[in-house]
């Protein structure tokens, strides 16, 4: 149920690196291996390869992980989300040029901006829905009555007939997480916003297990990233996702035991 | 009034060139070149570099439109739309790496995802509002008697300290345009949906000029870039934008002329 989210920022590279661009591929594939055990996905984060032009990267990373660990799910976080013929170049992007399994989408533009990555079964699609920061309201909880972020979740109940959607929705609003899951039914979301956020993962479970106890992958990037700047930082990265992979399991048998 | 959408497809490249990637940084400076005569606007579209991995190229057309068309706006139209430090990466990846003076933002995640791009008063940001395509009432339109984009537009207003927003508005909800004009005062808006989505031209000067007659950035992709497959393609499109500003000037004056 990990999601270990690979978020470079050559500033924070531990010791052993040089703290530039020049290292990321390094820093995230020592990360990929430490943490391997305990993930079952990896999500780079577009931007911070996009800004020190490390698209190449980028590429090189996700090739890693496919062939040293071919069973994880590969995430892009990239936030797509355009129309007609610009949304297939997206998709292109995503799919055949970073071969990615699944790529984040941003809604706004509408359902026009989702299906073309929803067109190859084996490959899908994670639709921002709630996300998990301070001031998501203004927009996805308006109306009070009515929110966005549940049209969202209703439309894409109503997509998925390739069952190749997940929903991200934020370890920091766990009610509202709680409302996706009654209406979505067992599709996997994806939560951000466990650890330095300040998401409570019991909560999140609480909310968010689907009828098979499942359908959760929980996003941890820099309190795994990070976790040493030391010469130890695999092993810390290592611990630190052991850690929570131990938390989640054990909340979810404390939930199975209670019969929830 | 005119904004030239560099969005490159090799297929439907003009004979002169190679119909292949190696031919976009060819094919979008000739572009700008035969058009910078009646454009105030070029604004290359993200994706279709990205899917070719010709990011390279992205950075050096902005280049060559800078160097040799300073007096022109570059719009890097990548609908960018992150939080925290992952919006500072895009910040810098538009602003730094591309030199771009605007990109475009989806406000799905809130505020927060717009901010960073406002604080450099010679930078800014387009943000989505009502989109041009078919779909985009599904959110952008919902509620019915409060909707979304209204919401953006109201709370464009309350960002714009330093008067470096703009708003899209499709034009092919002339409608909604004459209510975002109504809402943001002499913001200016960039229209796309003129020509190949049917948008109509006299409508979107009816609706969308400011108070001073101004305050519109009108967009036009293929209809120029595409204007001929030939060997003349740039003398076609350098007349399509002639053509199309001769239209913005013609239905302008009249409206004036009619004390609109």
């Amino acid at each position: 149920m990990l999601c270990v989210g690979l978020d470079p920022i050559p500033a924070a590279f531990p010791t052993p690196l040089q703290p530039d661009a020049s290292s990321i591929y390094d820093f995230c594939c020592a990360i990929v291996d430490a943490t391997a055990a305990s993930a079952a996905a990896f999500k780079p984060q577009f931007a911070h390869f996009a800004a020190e032009g490390r698209e190449d990267d980028l590429a090189r990373i996700i090739k890693h992980i496919r062939t040293t660990h071919p069973d994880k799910l590969i995430i892009l976080d990239a936030k797509r989300g355009d129309i007609g013929s610009t949304a297939d170049f997206y998709v292109r992007e995503a799919f055949e040029r970073y071969d990615a399994d699944m790529v984040t989408i941003n809604p706004y533009m509408g359902p026009e901006s989702v299906r073309p990555f929803l067109n190859d079964p084996t490959r899908g699609a994670v639709v921002l829905c709630r996300t998990s920061n301070a001031d998501s309201d203004w927009l996805q909880q308006f109306p009070a009555d009515d929110p966005v972020f549940l049209r969202v979740a209703d439309a894409a109940v109503a997509w998925n007939h390739n069952n190749n959607i997940m929903l991200v929705a934020g370890a920091t609003y766990p009610a509202e997480l709680g409302d996706i899951r009654r209406r979505v039914g067992d599709m996997p979301l994806l939560v951000p916003g466990v650890g330095a956020q300040g998401g409570d993962l019991q909560q999140v479970l609480e909310a968010g297990l689907n009828s098979a106890s499942q359908g959760l992958l929980i996003n941890a990037s820099r309190s795994i990233l990070y976790a040493s700047s030391g010469e130890d930082f695999e092993q810390a990265a290592a611990l630190a996702a052991e850690v929570l992979t131990h938390q989640i399991r054990r909340y979810r048998s404390k939930l199975l035991h209670n019969g929830q």
